[in-house]
């Protein structure tokens, strides 16, 4: 992945630059006028002289100094009554703040991978082999990859696959809606989805059948109690459950039941899931527009290492137009890459790279493993 | 409008049916096995020896039994522990419960309009002036057109034609999301819309615009609070507010803020919402996939006339794409109409043959006057 | 694939028939008035009191009577001034010709294929599997399948899938346009295609890259004479020429060069595309509308075996949207099977369980031959 | 417009620049090695040290040096054995060639029209007034307005609308395939397109209405014979014939029949279209890809004015995808401006808005005569 190169604070304008101007909120979830409204990108603010990078970034938030010196970016509605927040629109470091767009433009040779380099196309090559390689880095080296699916995944015979994905560790949250969970035990019960079989075909009686698998959820009182009662016996909930892969299921207006681990609060949901993009190391986007929006909001462009330097977070978003990117990355989620195809073959595709890489890595472990027993 | 018949219910088959079958629910928010789900269609119950519809029509709900006689279709949420629930599967009335699944093919000859009769395609014809006589005829004879819109609406140039409806009573309740209402205050307050001009321009420092807007409401606690303030001055917000139009913002996990006015439980939201469904005669979804498939699960697919006679009630339907209609229809809003087109041509279209409409109505009538004058 | 039945030609009915009735043309290109228009579906025409069908069945093209007397489905620019032309419009025997439109909708059992029984949609499963042991089938009997492909099958990662398609045998017939051709030979000469490289990435000069390539096409004067030359060494058209798997490139006013293999006359081209049509048992169309609509006008919807049965003409659709699927069935192609996905994924993976059905049929037979051996 | 400045070719680097080279080409329809491609930038050419700007530009095709000093832009097909072919691949001018690719962006204050500046989007504002004022300022000035339609707008009910733009001189030729034509015949025959009634209804034994069409109009020999005997009485093409507007019918694979006016042989085809695009100065292309795109290879992105001067040629592309425009522009045709939205509402708007713009100035000519006759 790209790194991203911090920028030459010690050049003569950032030494120039005042301290960042922080004002009190004036009540509970407002922010004063004039506040600095945060990007994903990289930031840094003014505050005794020196500059520094707040907590926890994403975009369309506040800045807010805490007691202690640490500056964190906070939504509006999570402030409270006299916070310092900082004000200020000038993002070149003149007013104490500064937002470095050009994070991603800068560094990177030729043969490096750059996400953003490419226009969304479902006429443009997709390279698995790549993205398998980044996967299993990120797994490797600890990191969380966030997943955020819609229903259409579960619709078709992706299901499989995901739960291929969630039993070896390349979930490190599942971020979806009712509908996915509703769908995926549906099949786990009665082996349909929306009274849909599984080679597509109507099935008698079929359209009622979601609402019975939510009502035996709630029965149970829980997808977890569902599971340990041997209700729901395989699928992709199933498997978060069984691998304790944490998730969220957020609520929407046009969900049935809902299942009971539905955080029905939008604002309470939005805090959840941001527990978890805080973390994120990679995303993957597949077949939704509302969550992967939704996440893009609450991510960083980037990863801050242990050690303070950043680097890209690789973001895919699978999705079967190119609009659903092109929003997205309208809406400031420029790092995203599209993958321009239907969710079952990406997910197919996607393993089978997968576990090529890992028989490669195993074969080149062996080998090592040899050389080094021989010498 | 297409009426339907109810089905000869003094039949033999219908006589010997029996009566339907309550079982008392388990829990709060839990069904017994076995629940009758509903659909959206005509729907007759067994009781005492004679038939009944239930209240309230909505498709994946439960049949309730109330002590004094009546039946109501309710969610399985709201259903408390004790409430006698219909079970059964069967729609044929053989135990008791009858879907006139067929209504939509009876009756109607030849020229009547059909909602029902075409597949969705951008290359059929729009007839806008039958759109806009139906649109006419509700409000004339006292019915309440629910409008569902998306953020596409108010990007575009389609905001003022909006307003025009409300100003002019088209609209009986207005369904949206926080982002319609956002982007609508946003060209209120800035003139842009997520920082874009009106004519599809970036403005700088655009991108913090609308988290500006949704502040200063939430400063003035509500949108009303806002008008009243002036701070709000034109739009559809500030049309809804002043001509007492009411209107349901449901919250979602994507919402920057939210407004104050927002709901953002979902589950309070679908509550709200149903409060206009129940009483809609009329719907007209526009540019949105989520709220409209959440509203057609609500809507019956006919309207109950004060004589208990039933029609179709009409359903428009209006996205750039073919796949919102036709997953709308799939997931049992059969009697969508569809209109593959953009939202902003949609509306003003369709405001153009309202207007002629009116012409055409004013002049008939003033000729009627005439001759009963002259007479 | 699901057999169709003949109609039982002895049912009273069809004795009562006349025989069809044949007027002459008027003139060359020109059919008489009440010309009978053909479809893609089984048809019976009655001849001297016995039922006969006609030879090449295609849509839209007229019945004509050879002096041997056999019935020829005939494009109305084929049929010279003289030649008796069946006349009617009625399709139930009842003017001497009989469309079997329900054939498909007879015989079969459940478990068995059926490409008609599922609507288009993006969320439906893919039955890979089934169409790897169809295509395999396909080739084991002598089949020929008429691959036709758009653009995008090139600019993606899909040509070395393509390519191994063809050196296998898989493919009976490529139908395609100058675009497919171009693209591919210039990414066999210069690497890219459009001027992008293999990883999409747009090269320096790269906008004149694919008329260089045509240019040295036409200089060495076919593209076998190209290959010959050693100019285009790899890809789709190389694989083509050196397997002898024949090919028809269509001209279009979309056209760059063309390609000196171009048969750039549109009815000409049509002509030599109908040769494939007429001996092909499978169809696979990719990421093409205009090809796929038109070889769907001039394939029937069944194969006819060598002892008259009739059985489905397997024809899968590839698209990543359902409107091309979906006019094609419009039009009359109600037989396509449509795969809503990006081609280059759809190819990968039917090449991945073509592999995987290759070896466990290598199995199968092994285990065989081992049985035979030992008995 | 947008005007486009000459770039400054006393420069010293213009001056230092060589002239360009020529090359003959080596056979019939065969480029040199090396030969420059063109595109549909403003382009100069170095000869005997001054800079001539080469006739009939368009992209994809080559410089050829005529006797009389004249250079002419010529696609490769076109050029014969021993033509003086300019080659090089620098656009700097380093090699006596230069391409002012930057035109776009010289001149032009803030509120002037820039049809570049916007992505497309459904989501954008469109600006019917601006188009129509375009539109009458074109056919004011005698420009020639191209028009490029796909079938839809045949299909809906713009025909009426279209011809309304055919008989008050706001076409200057028509760009289309033989679906067109035929789609509007059977319209004026038989009342249907495809066997669809005007609101959309399919009509009994209506699939082979469109065949019937066609050999009514091959018995008659051509468009203009069918017109004159009666047999076309209204419609698009019935337009075209009686006021004089010339048409090309470019041939596809696709095509039933073809009418006898259509051009099958797509060289010839493109031939015809360019005599066109020659003389074009503004394009509308409505839903169509393959004639839009083929129709924009052939265009300059420029108008060149008798007085040498340059400006935009303003080209707008109508499709209900943002996918379409996209292409176009990725092929080359940057000025493209899109519209997402239904062919059929687009021609209905747009017609209002001409209409509108007609009376205000009607209104300002009588105003500006009231004034001068009281002078």
């Amino acid at each position: 992945m790209t790194a991203f190169p911090h920028p030459d604070l010690s050049a003569p304008r950032f030494a120039a630059a005042p301290d960042a101007r922080f004002v009190p909120a004036p009540a509970d979830g407002v922010l004063p006028d004039g506040f600095f409204s945060t990007t994903n990108l990289p930031t840094y603010v003014k505050l005794a002289g020196g500059w520094t990078m707040p907590r926890e970034p994403r975009m369309d938030s506040a800045l807010v100094l805490e007691a202690d010196g640490t500056v964190w970016v906070r939504e509006g509605r999570r402030v409270r009554a006299g916070d310092p927040v900082a004000v200020g629109q000038a993002e070149d470091g003149s007013e104490g703040i500064y937002v470095h767009a050009h994070a991603f433009l800068g560094g990177g040779g030729e043969g490096e991978f750059r996400f953003m380099a490419s226009e969304v196309s479902r006429e443009k090559p997709i390279d698995y082999g790549l993205m398998a390689r980044i996967l299993l880095d990120e797994r490797d080296r600890g990191g969380s990859v966030v997943w955020v699916t819609g229903p259409a995944l579960v619709h078709s015979r992706a299901r499989a696959d995901m739960v291929w994905f969630i039993e070896r560790g390349f979930v490190g949250a599942l971020l979806a809606g009712n509908a996915v969970a509703v769908h995926d035990i549906e099949a786990s019960i009665f082996g349909t989805t929306l009274g849909m079989s599984g080679t597509g075909e109507t099935t008698v009686g079929g359209h009622g059948l979601h609402m019975r698998a939510i009502n035996q959820v709630r029965a149970a009182g829980s997808i977890a109690a569902a599971v340990e009662r041997g209700i729901v016996r395989d699928g992709i909930m199933h498997a978060c459950v069984r691998h304790g892969v944490p998730f969220v299921l957020s609520g929407s207006i046009r969900d049935d039941g809902p299942l009971p681990d539905v955080v029905t609060d939008s604002v309470a949901a939005q805090d959840a899931m941001r527990e978890h993009t805080k973390r994120a190391t990679m995303a993957i986007f597949v077949a939704t527009a509302l969550h992967a929006i939704a996440t893009g909001n609450m991510l960083p462009a980037f990863v801050t290492e242990a050690d303070g330097s950043l680097r890209e977070l690789a973001t895919i978003c699978v999705d079967s137009s190119e609009f659903v990117v092109s929003k997205l990355k309208d809406r400031g989620t420029h790092q995203a890459f599209g993958v321009v195809t239907n969710a079952q073959d990406f997910l197919h595709i996607l393993r089978f790279y997968v576990e090529r890489e890992l028989q490669s890595r195993a074969l080149a472990d062996a080998g090592a493993a040899a050389v080094g027993a021989a010498s």
